[in-house]
C-alpha cells in the first residue's frame, strides 16, 4: 500500500497556488539567512531592538501570571493606554471597544478586509505599494486595483487619481500613510479631500499608518484627526517599527464598533488572540513612550538624511526630499537601467541588496527601495560601494 | 457634510457576516470577564501559568536581541529542537523546513485549509468538535460536513463513518487527537485504517494534536507514525497546553515542503511570523520539557479523575472513562433537559458555568462539556453546588 514515490503528489495545492511564485519580500528573507557578507538595504527590520526597560517590564508580568489567552479585543489596560495615548497624542478619542490588538498591522489589514468586501468587490490601491496589500484583498475574494502616484507629485495619492480608478463595484481605498517604499506623508488638505471622496461615495478607508512614528518634517496626521473619517475608516497601526517590537508581532485596529466585533469573530478562527506578553511589552512601551520614540526617530532622520545627500551626489540617481518612514525610493532612471538591473548590479558589483521598485507594483519601474535599517557606517561602506557601479 | 447619524451605516459588513451571531466560545469569554463570582467550568485556559524558568530564559534572550522577525518558518534553533523532541519522544523524523511556527495550532491549520481547499470542497469533520473548525473550513470556501462519533464508541471516529460522508466533492478529514470535547483519543489501529482510507480516496488529513500531552492511560500516538502519513497529512501541535503557555501564541505545523511553502506564503499576507520572544520560549520548554509536561499531565490526571468520579455520583449524568485531554464530555440525557437547558439551571441555580455540548456542533446534544482548567476545591465547590440542582 504504502509508496515512496507518491510522496510529492499526495497533497494538491489549492488550483492558485500551484505555481504562486516567491514574493520579493520573501525571496530577499530568504537570501539574507543564506549570504553573510551582504549589506542588507532591503528589510524593514531595523536593526534597533527592544528598550531594556519594556523588556524587563514584561519579563516581571509574564512572571506574574499574564501567561494565559487575554480578552479576545486584547489586554484591557493596554487597550486602555492606547485610548489615552491617542487622546493625548493626537486629540483622538477611541474607546476600548473600537480597537482591537492583532499579530502587527497586516493581520489587521487581512481581517478587515475579511470583514468587509464581497467577492468581486475592488479595491484601491495607490501604488507604489506596501507588496502585500494585492495579495490580501485577493485572499479575501477582492480585486486589487492599482491607482499610479508620481514621483512629480511627491508621490502623494490624489482624489483625480482616485477617480479615475473608481467604478461602481469600487468598495475601499488602501491608504500607507506614512507610505513604504516611497515615504509620501498626506497632508491634512489631501486626507480631508480623500475621505469626502470616500463619503460621497460610501468607500471604505483602511489607514495603514504603521510609520506613524516617522515623519519628520511635518506633524503626522492620523485619518481620524480629519472630521468625518471616524464613520468610513479603519486604521492600522503597530509597535513593531515605533518601538523597535517588530519581533513581538503586536499592533492594533481601530474602527467603528461593529467592524472591531465581526474583525474579532473571524479571528476565533484565524489567531483567537495576540502575545499576553507582547500586549504585556506593548504596554511598557506606551508608557515609556517618551523615552523611546524620539530618540529613534532621530536615529532613523540622521540615516535618511545621510543616504538623502549620499544618493544626490550619485550620478543617474535622484530622489525627493524624505518626509517620512526610514525608507528612500530612489529614481534610478538615468542609469538606463530597469529597478531589476540595476538592483542585480548593486548586488553583483557592491554586494549590496537593495529590493527593485517593482516589487511594489508596476509604477514602482525606474526605482529602487533603500531601507535605513542599519547604521551610518553600514550605510557609509554601502555607498562607497554604490559609487563604483559601472552601468 | 459630516454628518454623526450616518456613524453605524457608513461601513456595511460583507453580506455573509451583516447577521453572524457570536459564537459559543466567544460568548463565554465575554461573560467570565463581567461576572467574578462565577465558577467557570467553560474554558480551555488553564489556571496553570508559565514555568518561571521558560519566562526567565526566553526574555534574557529577548535582552540578547531576540526582538526582532524572525525567519518565515520559524526560528531556526527552534525547528531544530522540535525536529530533535519528535525524533526522541516519538520516533518521528521531521525536517526543519517541513514545519513552520504559527500563532497557535489554529492558526495552522487556518493556513493549511487555505493552501489546499478548492471552493465548494467538503471537508470530513468529526462531531463533536473544536467548535472553530467548520468556520475554519467555510472561511476558506470550503463546506465542513460533519460526521458524528457516538458515546458508545468513546467518540472515536471510524472509517465505516467517514465513508458513509464521503463524496467526490471530499477533500480533507480534520482529526482533533485527542478529541476535544469528548477527550476521544484514536488508538494506533485506528488511525492506520484512517490512513489508508485517506491514502485510497486520495484525501488530506488535518491533524489537530494540541493536547498531544494528555492522554492518560495509553500512550499518545502522533499521526507520523502511522506508515504512509507523511505524504497525505498535515499536523498541527501547540505549547499552549503541555507547557501552559495559551498566552505566548505559539504553535507549529508539520507537513509535506510544499504544503508548508505555501503556508509560509499564504502567511505573508496574514500574520508574516510569530512572536520572536515567544518562539524563544518554546524553545526553553522543549528544553525542560522533562521538568513540565509531566507535572502538568498529574496535575490533570487528578482533576479528571476527581471530577470522573464526582459526575458518576450524580443521578441523570454519566460519562466515559476520559481517555486524554482535561476536558469530560459528561452525558446529561437522563436529567430530561436540553443541553442548554442543563447549562442554564447550572448557571441560574449552581452559578457553574459549562458549555452546552451543542456548542460542539449537533452530536452533542444531551452532553455538556466540563474543562478542568481549575483547581481540585475549585472543583469539589462546582460539584457541591452541582449536586444540588433541581431538574
Amino acid at each position: 500500500m504504502y509508496n515512496a514515490k507518491e510522496n510529492k503528489t499526495m497533497i494538491k495545492l489549492a488550483k492558485q497556488y500551484q505555481n504562486a511564485p516567491a514574493t520579493p519580500l520573501g525571496k530577499a528573507a530568504t537570501l539574507t539567512g543564506d549570504i553573510d557578507s551582504l549589506i542588507n538595504l532591503s528589510l524593514g527590520d531595523p536593526d534597533q531592538i527592544t528598550n531594556e526597560m519594556v523588556i524587563q517590564a514584561s519579563l516581571e508580568d509574564a512572571k506574574n501570571g499574564h501567561t494565559k489567552y487575554t480578552h479576545a479585543l486584547g489586554d484591557p489596560e493596554l487597550r486602555s493606554a492606547l485610548k489615552n495615548h491617542f487622546q493625548s497624542e493626537y486629540g483622538v478619542s477611541v474607546e476600548t471597544n473600537e480597537m482591537m490588538m492583532v499579530v502587527g498591522a497586516g493581520h489587521g489589514m487581512y481581517l478587515a478586509l475579511k470583514s468587509i468586501l464581497n467577492p468581486g468587490d475592488e479595491v484601491l490601491v495607490p501604488s507604489p505599494y506596501y507588496p502585500p496589500y494585492p495579495q490580501q484583498v485577493e485572499l479575501n475574494q477582492g480585486i486589487p486595483v492599482s491607482v499610479p502616484t508620481v514621483k512629480g507629485n511627491q508621490f502623494h495619492i490624489t482624489v483625480e487619481a482616485l477617480q479615475k480608478a473608481f467604478t461602481s463595484k469600487t468598495r475601499a481605498i488602501m491608504l500607507n500613510n506614512p507610505n513604504n517604499p516611497t515615504g509620501a506623508s498626506l497632508t491634512k488638505e489631501e486626507l480631508t479631500q480623500i475621505v469626502s471622496f470616500a463619503r460621497e461615495n460610501k468607500l471604505i478607508i483602511l489607514s495603514d499608518e504603521v510609520y506613524r512614528g516617522f515623519s519628520f518634517d511635518k506633524e503626522f496626521t492620523p485619518i481620524y484627526q480629519i472630521e468625518g473619517a471616524r464613520e468610513c475608516a479603519v486604521v492600522f497601526g503597530s509597535f513593531s517599527k515605533d518601538y523597535a517590537m517588530t519581533g513581538w508581532r503586536i499592533g492594533y485596529a481601530f474602527g467603528p464598533k461593529h467592524v472591531i466585533d465581526c474583525m474579532r469573530e473571524l479571528n476565533e478562527g484565524i489567531c483567537f488572540t495576540t502575545s499576553s506578553v507582547s500586549q504585556r511589552a506593548a504596554l511598557h512601551a506606551l508608557v515609556h513612550h517618551e523615552e523611546i520614540l524620539p530618540s529613534l526617530r532621530k536615529v532613523y532622520q540622521a540615516r535618511v538624511d545621510y543616504v538623502y545627500r549620499r544618493v544626490q551626489s550619485i550620478p543617474g540617481l535622484s530622489l525627493n526630499k524624505p518626509e517620512g518612514t526610514f525608507y528612500l525610493f530612489v529614481d534610478i532612471k538615468d542609469t538606463g537601467l530597469s529597478s531589476e538591473e540595476f538592483c542585480d548590479k548593486a548586488m553583483d558589483q557592491a554586494r549590496v541588496l537593495m529590493l527593485p521598485g517593482t516589487a511594489f507594483g508596476e509604477s514602482g519601474q525606474g526605482y529602487v527601495r533603500i531601507a535605513c535599517t542599519v547604521d551610518i557606517p553600514v550605510l557609509e561602506e554601502a555607498f562607497d560601494r554604490l559609487e563604483q557601479l559601472n552601468y
